[in-house]
C-alpha cells in the first residue's frame, strides 16, 4: 500500500461535513477504486466554534491557513463559498504546490481565469465537478464522455431551489409567495433568495458549461437571465391547456453567428423528459452532432450528492497522482488557442414561440390593437386564450406566439405595455419546442 | 503542435466507418479539445471489396494485420466485434505496443480477463465506452464520475432493439411477430434476432456494468436472462391497467449476500422516467448510498452515436499519451485485490412483486386452486383481473402479487402449470416499483 493522498479541506458548512461523512462511510469503496486511502490532514473554518456536527474531528479543525499548509496536503479542497477569501486561499494553495478541487461556481464564473492561469504557471490541476449539477457528473462528462463530438446546444435544469418551486407551483396551484416561503422553510431557498430564484446561480453555473461546451468565455453577467418571480399560477393553468410545463431552463446554443445563451422560465412539452423532471432535481440535455440528445439526471444540491462529486474529483487528483501526471487536459476542456469561434451573439437575435401573459382592460378594441403591433413586428400568433375575470377588473389575455425574434417582441411589448388598456406589465415566458 | 495519435482501425462496416466520418468532420474539435489531431493509418478488412463508402480512402484498406502494425500506431481500434479474430489480433496489438479502445461488449463479456491481463502485463489501457450504451458515456461515468459513492443498484434500459419493440408494442397494440418484422425492415433488429429479444446482449453489457459498479465479476451466462417473446398484447394493457409500462430491464443489485442481476421485460410504473424511454432509445439510472438516483439517457446504437463514444476513448488514450500516464485507474475501475464482497447470489432469492399471467379454462374453482397454490408458496396478492374470453377459449387470468421470493413463485407456478384446468404455460413479468 502506498502513502494515502492528503487532503486540506477549506471549509467546514453542509458540504464540508458531507465530504468528511462520505470518507469515513465510503472509505473502502474508495481504496478498492483508488488504491490507496484518503486522509483529511486539517479543516479551515473561520470559525472553530461554529462546527459542532461529531463527524468532525475536533483536532483536525484550524483557523489559520498556514497550519494547513504545513501539512503538506497534496490537494486542498475549497468548500467555503464565495470569492474572499476562497480566491486568495487557492492561489496561495497553488503555489504552495497543491492541487485544486471546488466546489465554487460564483469564485470559477467571477474569477477562474486567474485561477486557470496560476495552475498552469505552477503545475497544477484545477477541477470542479460539484461546481454544476451537484452530484451528476456533467463537467466530467462534457469535458470527457462528449469529447469527440461538436455540440449543439445545451438545455438544463440546473437550479434546484427554482425547479422545487416551479414544481410546487404547477403541482399544487401555489402563488410564488407562498412557494418561496415553503421553500424557505425546507432550506431550499435562502432567506435572501435572489442569487436562485434571480437565476443568477443558473447564469454562472451556464457560462462554466458554455466555456467547456464551446470552448468560448461567456460572462455570466452578460447572459440575460430572468427570474421566476413574475409567474402567477394561471401562467402554468394556461400553459398546461396549452400542453406544456413551466420549467427553470439554462440554455446554450451555437449558432455560427456565436453562442445564444439565457436563463428564464421556459414552457416545454409536457412529453419531453425535462417536463418531468421535478422537485429539487437537476438535468442537463446536450445535444451534439454525431451523438444526438443525451440526458443527465441527478440530485443538483444537498450534502451528500455535493459531496459525492467532491470526493469524486479527490479520487481523479489522486489518480492522477499515483499516475504521475498533471494537466491531462485543460482546465476548460479545450486548448483555446485552437478554438476559433465567435463568442455570444446578440440575445435579441434568438428566435423562439413566446408566451405573452397581456393584463388589460375589458375594453372594446383592445384584442386587435394587441394583434395589430404584433403582426406589424412580424409575429404571428399561434392560439390565444382570454381568462374570465371579475367585472371591472383587469382581464388576463394569454398570447402563444409562431417563432419570433426576441429583438422583435421586446420592442412590440414596449409599444403594447404603453397603450392607456394595458394595466400592468405583459409577462413574457419563452417557448422551448424540443424538436 | 505535436505529432497526431495513429490509429489502426479493425473493422470498417457501420461503426467503423462511423469512426472515418466523425473523426473527419470533427477534425477540428477533436483538435482543440486534443491538443493535437488523430490519423487513421491503416484499416484493417477481411473483404477489401466490402467496403464501399466514399469516406474510406481505399488506400488505407488492408487485409493484413501486420501491415497494420507496421504503421506504428499509438492506439488499435477494434469494431469488428464477434470473438475471432477480434480476441487474436486485440492481443497481439498489446504485445506490439499499441492501447487498444474496442466497442466489442461480447468479446469483453467472454475474454475481459485475459486481455485486461495481457494489458496488465505489457503496460496499456483497453478502453472501452462504445460497449455498452452506445453513445451515453455510462462507462466512463462510473468509473469515473461515481467513484466516491457506494452504489446500491443499477436499472437499465441498454438493448434498443427490445425496446423499440416493446414501445411499439406498448403504444400501437403491435402483436411480437409484426413488431419483431417492423424492426427487421428498418434494420433494428438482425435477421436472427436472438441475441436481442432473447436478453443475451443486454446480459453481456450487464455483466461488464456490474464488474464496473460493485468490483466483482457475473458471468453473462449467470445472470437470469428472459426474453421478450412470450409478451402479449394483453400484458401491455392490463399492465396499463395497474398504471405500469413494460421494459426491457437488465437490473443489479448490491446485497450483503451477493449480486442480484437479471435482464427481463419488467413492469415499471408510469410515472418513472425509465418508463417514459422510448424506440431505441437507451437510459441507465444508478442508485447510490449519497448521491441517490441519477440517469443517463441517449442512443444506445447506431453509427454516428457509437462512433462518438469509440473515438471520445481515442481522446482519452490521446490524452494519455501526452500527459505520459496510462493505468491511471484499473481496466474495470477496482482494484480487486482490495475488493472483498461476494459474488452472484441465487436468483431464487430475488423478491419482487409479481405479474402473473395464467391461461386457464372456464371452470369453476380455477381461481380457488390458483390463489390456494400461491398462497401455500406464501404469494399474496395484490390485484387480479379475468378477462373476456370468447366461449371455450382459454380465459386469461392476470395475478398481481404483493413482493414474493422468486424461488418461491417459481415453485408455485411449477405446481399450477401442471394443473388439467391449465391450457398454457404461465407467462411471468416482474415488477419494479421504483421507491
Amino acid at each position: 500500500m502506498t502513502e494515502p493522498i492528503r487532503v486540506g479541506l477549506l471549509g467546514c458548512g453542509t458540504v464540508g461535513t458531507g465530504v468528511i461523512r462520505l470518507l469515513r462511510e465510503n472509505a473502502d469503496e474508495i481504496r478498492a477504486r483508488l488504491g490507496e486511502g484518503i486522509e483529511i490532514t486539517k479543516v479551515f473554518v473561520r470559525d472553530l466554534d461554529a462546527v459542532r456536527d461529531p463527524v468532525v474531528d475536533p483536532g483536525l479543525l484550524t483557523s489559520s491557513f498556514d497550519a494547513v499548509l504545513a501539512t503538506r496536503p497534496n490537494v486542498i479542497v475549497e468548500v467555503m463559498g464565495g470569492c474572499d477569501p476562497a480566491r486568495e486561499l487557492i492561489l496561495r494553495a497553488l503555489d504552495a504546490g497543491c492541487h485544486v478541487v471546488t466546489a465554487n461556481k460564483a469564485l470559477l464564473a467571477s474569477h477562474g481565469a486567474e485561477i486557470f492561469k496560476r495552475a498552469d504557471d505552477t503545475g497544477h490541476d484545477v477541477i470542479f465537478e460539484a461546481a454544476v449539477g451537484g452530484g451528476i457528473p456533467i463537467i466530467r462528462t462534457i469535458r470527457e464522455g462528449l469529447a469527440a463530438d461538436r455540440i449543439a446546444s445545451l438545455r438544463a435544469i440546473i437550479n434546484g431551489t427554482s425547479n422545487f418551486m416551479l414544481t410546487g407551483m404547477a403541482q399544487r396551484g401555489m402563488p410564488y409567495e407562498a412557494v418561496l416561503a415553503e421553500a424557505q422553510a425546507l432550506g431550499y431557498a435562502e432567506s435572501d433568495p435572489t442569487m436562485d430564484v434571480g437565476g443568477i446561480d443558473a447564469a454562472q453555473k451556464l457560462s462554466i458549461l458554455i466555456a467547456i461546451s464551446f470552448g468560448v468565455d461567456v460572462s455570466f453577467e452578460a447572459i440575460r437571465t430572468e427570474g421566476i418571480d413574475e409567474l402567477t399560477p394561471l401562467d402554468f393553468a394556461v400553459a398546461k391547456q396549452f400542453g406544456y410545463a413551466v420549467k427553470p431552463l439554462a440554455i446554450a446554443r451555437a449558432h455560427s453567428d456565436g453562442i445564444e445563451a439565457r436563463v428564464c422560465p421556459t414552457l416545454v412539452p409536457m412529453a419531453a423528459l425535462l417536463a418531468n423532471v421535478n422537485g429539487v432535481f437537476n438535468a442537463v440535455m446536450v445535444d451534439s452532432h454525431a451523438l444526438g440528445p443525451v440526458l443527465f439526471y441527478g440530485k443538483g444540491a444537498g450534502m451528500m450528492p455535493t459531496a459525492s462529486a467532491v470526493v469524486s474529483d479527490i479520487i481523479e487528483v489522486g489518480r492522477n497522482i499515483r499516475g504521475g501526471t498533471f494537466g491531462r487536459l485543460p482546465h476548460l476542456a479545450f486548448h483555446r488557442e485552437l478554438v476559433s469561434r465567435p463568442g455570444q451573439r446578440d440575445p435579441d437575435d434568438s428566435e423562439c414561440p413566446f408566451f405573452l401573459r397581456f393584463t388589460v382592460k375589458d375594453l372594446p378594441g383592445v384584442i386587435a390593437s394587441i394583434t395589430s403591433i404584433l403582426g406589424t413586428h412580424n409575429i404571428s400568433i399561434r392560439r390565444m386564450v382570454q381568462e374570465d375575470s371579475l367585472p371591472g377588473s383587469p382581464v388576463p389575455v394569454v398570447v402563444l406566439t409562431h417563432s419570433a425574434r426576441e429583438g422583435s417582441v421586446r420592442l412590440a411589448l414596449k409599444a403594447i405595455d404603453t397603450l392607456p388598456f394595458v394595466a400592468q406589465k405583459t409577462c413574457l415566458i419563452r417557448v422551448e419546442d424540443f424538436a
